[in-house]
């Protein structure tokens, strides 16, 4: 069962892409048009929109944006889709870090490449295929709500950290797109969310849209999950990934690995909700994950205060890597995996292509 | 071997009681001198001076100041102790759950009402005792220094979470004054000082202490710790404590619990530094310690800045408890107590009581 979310983090609305703002949130809402390539390099650049899922919505959206601009002065064919191709390469360069930006501009060169007929017929494909992919990711994210729900106690306290909810993706979210589900159902559950210092997307983005979507939503500092699960107040975790190895190790948001092991000493199930795209098969363990380095600021400002001595040493690692033995299982869209996750992964994959 | 900080949180000096301004750190250093009674109260309220073992002083001090006051123009003695006993009673309303804070300004009284001579007499006796309370602070924190660094690996690093450092004391530290002692051994051991939210002690004294006396301190946000476990890069924990059970479970701010589970889960030591004046006997286990719930604004504000969506709610409890199991070793001036902590407990408060 489907929950109806106020939030659309991302929209193609009469030839423009309409998107939250989610470097004011949650001090204000306000959305943006964005109407060319250009405006939509900033827009992923300066993190109005972010998220794995929502990067690549808006980098299809931006493709499309590129060939109206394009189709408007350039009658060659060829002329056109070499100068689309120009505009795709900058766009990629936007978060080059972003596999699913690379994907779905990707995706859509492949398709004006193969696209019969002229540039107005190219790029009305392009923007088809654009809101196909915003429609699929919701698809995508309903899904692994209904199964996700299903393991979901009545009445639950679920704990989340970081934000992998609407804001993330097109509109539904993965980890929050399981509780939107299971809110849906027993309209008994609530969550606490993680702070998630040191960007604090739990405080800034995952309070917003739960709250705005009337789910009961309890902030917490990282350091206390331990304790509300001594006293019997959280009843499990479902968190989102960045990306999985095939053996089921899971990067994510700097924190969760701690959450992960706070759960498994009070024996609270562990989740993790993700697309199967977000598992990486060439990728066998947690130890092959890159960790991504970040700005020093982000742990010692806040709103650009400083918050400690001026010559201390700073390490800021942007995720860490929870091992498979802490993860009751994997939320996808095709079921639950469950351990052992190197079979288990082995067959949803071998499932999916027998069907594609 | 000691090392000579050079911190002094609170200090007699010429008559007035000199502290530095904890409300205004990191941002800025300044020393405050208190002259009255009320001035103090005003500090302690205010949290000019904090930390159960510097308030503790706070109140000796006031107790003095209040002395040096009336003495100039109560003669009459019986009248002198009367407003005395009146000055300490308010003093001991600045913050009511303070146990160091009553205990320090009872004990003044009770000197004051046992002195022979005169109101100038008592009043020279109250300021002797205030030093001497002051350096029997400071060499309690020495010599719990020199057990605890005997359990120091060389070239550790050690993560602390809060502030258990001179700032919380007269001018040594519990933790940090294990941390100090271990420094001036061998100065190739390193901190990794957990920023502690919501109050953020951690970013805003720990940090700023420990590089003031040129201990390497790299901050961390509280999620962090468990990364930097996995990676091998801390080697033990030491922690302070804000109340002991008599089984060892200890109470200290809040996120000290989920440090010690990781702790256990990397296999790393986890020492709690406290005087025996810590430990409270006539509290079994942890179960028994009440926890308090703190002003939300602590997690829902940094810096005076809203963080989160408003209609979220907020629960927000100053400690946790750490089970006895947790923890490797409890530091305190007579040695370390090692589990089983009922029966270790007993005896050093056994040999204690022997000696006194």
């Amino acid at each position: 069962m489907a929950f109806k979310s106020k939030i659309k983090t991302i929209e193609w609305v009469e030839n423009k892409s309409r998107m939250i703002d989610q470097t004011i949130l949650p001090k204000e809402f306000k959305t943006v048009d964005i109407t060319t390539t250009e405006e939509m390099y900033r827009a992923i650049k300066d993190m109005i929109v972010r998220g794995a899922p929502a990067i690549g919505i808006a980098g299809a959206h931006g493709v499309a944006l590129g060939a109206i601009e394009l189709s408007k002065t350039e009658k060659n064919k060829e002329e056109f889709l070499n100068k689309l191709a120009q505009k795709a390469e900058y766009l990629k360069s936007s978060r080059p870090t972003a596999v699913n930006l690379m994907w779905a501009v990707d995706k859509q060169m492949q398709l004006a490449n193969q696209t019969q007929g002229s540039s107005k017929e190219i790029t009305k494909a392009l923007i088809e295929n654009g809101i196909k992919l915003e429609n699929e990711d919701i698809e995508i994210n309903k899904k692994m709500g209904d199964y996700g729900a299903e393991v979901v106690p009545k009445g639950a306290a679920i704990l989340t950290h970081c934000n992998a909810g609407a804001l993330a993706t097109v509109g539904y979210g993965t980890a929050l797109g399981v509780i939107r589900s299971a809110y849906a159902k027993d309209p008994t559950i609530k969550v606490f969310a993680d702070e998630t210092r040191p960007r604090q997307q739990g405080a800034r983005l995952t309070t917003w849209e739960l709250t705005q979507d009337g789910i009961p939503t309890t902030l917490i500092t990282d350091g206390m999950c331990s304790y509300f699960m001594s006293k019997g107040m959280i009843d499990m975790v479902i968190v989102g990934a960045d990306r999985i190895a095939a053996n089921g190790d899971t990067a994510n948001k700097i924190g969760t690995y701690t959450v992960a092991i706070a759960a498994k000493y009070h024996n609270i199930p562990f989740y993790i909700a993700a697309p199967l795209s977000t598992i990486d098969l060439n990728i066998k363990s947690g130890k092959e994950i890159p960790i991504e380095e970040r700005n020093h600021e982000e742990v010692t400002h806040i709103n650009g205060d400083w918050i400690c001595a001026k010559n201390v040493n700073i390490i800021n690692p942007g995720f860490d890597v929870t091992p498979n033995e802490l993860i009751t299982g994997i939320i996808t869209e095709k079921g639950i995996l469950k351990p052992d996750y190197t079979k288990s992964v082995k067959s949803a994959f071998n499932e999916l292509m027998h069907k594609s």
